[in-house]
């Protein structure tokens, strides 16, 4: 398999976090959306959307979109629940993520971090819709150790990457004690180097 | 089941849609977004996330996101094709949609439609994307009958009802005959009164 991402992008880590927690061996082939390498001719002949994160899989067929993807790969692992109701909430929270959380989380880092504007500058509705899906996540935590039932699964999988790189924007987890809880949870069970944002 | 779901909404319809075509009985309880009625304190127990469509499952389990619910129906159905890496075909579009397609089609619909304006004073970056999905999806349907494989499903589900409504927001149809012809056999196939919208 070859996985075409950009390293800073979470969509294109989870999908890199999805293969090394299921043990899949891939080739990693950085594509900088910056430098304009998922806008050449060969690139959008595998993808037309002209997105990272792009697999081809061992047969050679393309699959884009960062939580098509995780499904995909995490199709029959424990990564997805047995239970319907429970791998729809799973899916759900996929859903949640790519229109009401990356949109905001994702591209208020992205301006900050690498165009280099100062949080001070972003637009005010960006960052409050930002600040509402922080909101909302760190409300469905209380008390809960993972998002959807008591196992991790692609609904942490898909949220935590954006999620943990919050405080690039200038966006607060220490004020988020469940959400921070979560993150670290999320970094020991993917064996990631901690991020020191818990509490 | 019931269906929280405002009647002027593609995401609530294709709720009602999918559930109609597959036969299932069902309560369609009017939820306006714009009266505030996502808002109440009743309805944010049933959804924190304050959105539309809603179901309430036989179980009285509730489930949100349009397209999650619409993946939780049609599971085991010929909604979904058998072919693991065409099931994750149709997830691939279904993403796209909520990521490329519906912040920018949907919402110069919603603009024009019900809140007065007319075409021309959209913002300039919503229309170019809005015209940017609709290109991708003309060229992905150019030759083809259905998004995946060789029958309908889940993907074309998820991107009809939006598509069908962009002539409300000034864009056009008729230049794209991949999408109006693709239209065409939706509303035939689901057994919706056309619309009017090909070549």
């Amino acid at each position: 398999m070859k996985i075409f991402g950009d390293s800073i992008s979470g969509n294109c880590l989870k999908v890199k976090w999805t293969a090394d927690h299921l043990g899949l061996a891939y080739d990693w082939v950085e594509t900088g959306v910056q430098k304009g390498e998922t806008r050449t001719p060969a690139f959008l002949a595998l993808n037309p959307a002209g997105q990272v994160p792009l697999v081809l899989l061992d047969d050679g067929r393309p699959l884009a979109q960062s939580n098509a993807i995780l499904l995909h790969l995490g199709r029959g692992s424990d990564l997805i629940p047995a239970d319907p109701y429970l791998e729809s909430r799973v899916l759900e929270w996929m859903f949640w993520e790519q229109y009401s959380h990356e949109p905001y989380v994702a591209v208020a880092r992205f301006q900050v971090r690498y165009l280099g504007r100062s949080p001070e500058t972003l637009d005010p509705g960006l960052v409050r819709r930002a600040e509402g899906a922080l909101d909302h996540l760190d409300t469905a935590l209380k008390g809960r150790d993972w998002l959807v039932g008591e196992a991790f699964s692609l609904a942490d999988m898909a949220l935590v990457p954006y999620t943990r790189f919050a405080p690039e924007a200038g966006l607060s987890l220490q004020s988020r004690p469940s959400v921070s809880g979560w993150i670290s949870r999320c970094e020991t069970y993917l064996g990631l180097p901690g991020l020191g944002v818990s509490p």
